[in-house]
């Protein structure tokens, strides 16, 4: 088309609908043929084993990718993440280096992916305004849908770092206690509404000093990107616990996040302004950077598509969001996890759970199949994924994030 | 005394009054002459550099010993902590050993202490009736004291595992957003209201599967031990953030942990049985074996006592506390902590934090030197220690968590 700059294409063929183009280029551990973990990147059908081939190219510090987890890489901080996916550009774009590259091209469909880095502390966010009402509806009918604070902060909680699992690991079904508000006694037994909460994570590389904060200025020199999460809810028992220490037993039994890490240099094309914040929010919380993210969600269970919920319309940013877990000088370690929070838009086919989408089961959701859905039942396969525009014109993708329901132990 | 059999005793000088006589041996990490950090255990004014000594007596897996945490020996598991402790005890108390050992005895006033263990996973509960009732008195006083569900289970949340650290580390005032219910707006400033809770902890050493529970029998095959815990609050900033998600920001700029934690084999003198539950507590939950502990805290600051909280007097037990967060299938890891919550005792003189011991504010605390505290100001030192009874009629003790604030940055 006149007028337009010419795409960069990788010299590998990669179909169009990939979520992968070299526009892309995610990390993620995978295993192969018995050996030990170690990073790779995707593009189009191929992941590329970058231990081995960092070793041929040359490419200084490059022993952190024989690593079992992305952690080594993300301590090593912004310039090096440039650096690299500088040089991994150049390497699929320059026909000259595909002799070099092609020995290390590995089929994605014969690899194993593994947790993509080792969680070093959890933090859930509560940042879409259309969730938390929600969920103030359905939880407080006769108050206000929000409490006083949610306006004036991205509200949000610790979750459990060790129940972080990779997309296709197996959800038993939790048990644990729970009493409905007409039960005479409180009883202790499977989860009876077990719930998923779409969600979009960012994974802190650079670390931070206690006793200092981290700007929203500074949200690029210490986060290297972003990830999808599952953050499986068990709403019974979540909603006898919850007064007053918050989440806990209903959330800490599993959290699911995809098998690839977008840089966020990958997420440059994607950014757009986040909608306006009234009241104006307190200057520690004023992002005038970095703002929100276009981000296209998909929540399908058992394949029928159950919402579409837009991350472009969360109220709070990734950038607020860090200064404000780091406002009272709580330091950063490389491998901390936050997560947005249910991403729901306004409408109701955009709702990020099933607790929103059936209006805690007042209204269930009729699959492809003819069944319907109020909570998940055992055996149903839940999978989220995201798509955001890139470079070039291009579409890229976060993968997905998906887990099967077993039955109670 | 004629019946009394004879006390254990060491071929070494341990003052009568040491936390640390030869019925203790807890496990630290230490640093000394520059080298670098490794495992010890204290005895009397002496600390026991286990690395060179194991490796001295050819101990089978001494080679832990030479880790900067507790975490490898942790992982070994209660055989291998119980061999341990026998083969310690036989050293220190068998002349013909003395050889051996002496040439390992550091001056501990001559070493420097670090965090001893890597912190997992952290949670802390909120198990003392008297501490909850206090809380609720306090910030919500048209209301029940307690919520509902606190009789049926350990109520608990995650905190941050990045910000524990060691006694000794200084306490910078932590910086917030605060909004109390007589102000027009909420403002982002050093924390008006800082406190302490003084509390004790658990720490996991041998860790369980993801979607099994660990039920209160269990107790002792994955406790290693305890530790002290002071969990630093930031009471305004905590006020005005924990509806509905509970405590964050006003709680994850600081936890800090005592450098010795005492092997759950050096408390078993102080086994007491804990409170009447009632109503009865679910099947899950039932401890018909480990019950509480008869630990005599202390809380100084700037050296007058402003509390003895007794530990016997907590509601729910550390083996409750283990089976309601793994209720879920949660798993455990190695350097999980879990803290009791709060000590408090029914007395006035026994509540473990400043917002009960001076009712929120209202009524001062006058300190030795005739000045009176609220909250904590910068330059306040606290420090919390605790003793329990130890075997043979000793008396053991937990040596000491402390911290002085310093300004807010």
């Amino acid at each position: 088309m006149p007028g337009m700059s010419a795409a960069v294409t990788s010299w590998l063929d990669v179909p169009t609908d990939s979520p992968f183009p070299v526009q892309n280029l995610p990390y993620g551990v995978f295993s192969y043929d018995g050996e030990a973990p170690r990073v790779g990147v995707a593009i189009g059908d191929h992941l590329l084993d970058l231990a081995p081939l960092a070793a041929a190219a040359g490419l200084d510090g490059g022993h952190v990718f024989q690593a079992p987890t992305l952690n080594p890489f993300l301590a090593l901080g912004r310039p090096a993440w440039s650096a690299v996916r500088s040089w991994l550009t150049e390497l699929l774009t320059h026909t000259a280096q595909r002799a070099l590259v092609e020995g290390h091209l590995l089929p994605a469909c014969e690899v194993t992916m593994h947790l993509p880095f080792e969680v070093a502390d959890y933090v859930d966010f509560y940042s879409s305004r259309h969730h938390a009402e929600n969920v103030g509806r359905i939880f407080r009918p006769d108050s206000e849908p929000l409490s006083p604070n949610w306006p004036h902060m991205p509200l949000g909680y610790h979750g459990r770092a060790g129940t972080v699992v990779v997309s296709g690991t197996p959800i038993v079904r939790p048990s644990g206690q729970r009493k409905a508000p007409g039960e005479p006694a409180a009883t202790y037994g499977p989860c009876l509404r077990l719930d998923i909460e779409a969600e979009v994570g960012f994974v802190v590389g650079a670390s931070s000093r206690r006793g200092e904060r981290v700007p929203t200025s500074a949200f690029r020199e210490h986060v290297f990107g972003a990830c999808l999460v599952n953050d499986w809810s068990a709403r019974d028992i979540q909603a006898w616990e919850y007064v007053p220490l918050g989440p806990f037993l209903g959330k800490s039994f599993a959290t699911s996040v995809s098998p690839w890490v977008l840089p966020l240099d990958a997420l440059e094309a994607a950014r757009v302004a986040s909608p306006a914040q009234e009241p104006a929010v307190l200057d520690y919380l004023r992002d005038d950077g970095y703002g929100g993210l276009d981000l296209s969600l998909e929540v399908r269970c058992n394949g029928t598509v159950v919402s579409r919920p837009p991350f472009a319309s969360m109220y709070w940013t990734p950038a607020q969001q860090l200064a404000h877990l780091t406002g009272n000088g709580a330091s950063l370690r490389t491998g901390d996890l936050y997560a947005s929070g249910t991403v729901s838009g306004p409408e109701r086919t955009q709702r990020g759970s099933f607790l929103e989408l059936s209006w805690n089961g007042a209204e269930p959701v009729t699959l492809d199949d003819g069944s319907t859905r109020t909570f998940l039942e055992d055996g149903d396969e839940v999978s989220i994924s995201a798509w955001a525009p890139g470079a070039d014109g291009s579409r890229i993708g976060f993968g997905s994030v998906t887990g099967r329901v077993f039955p109670a132990r």
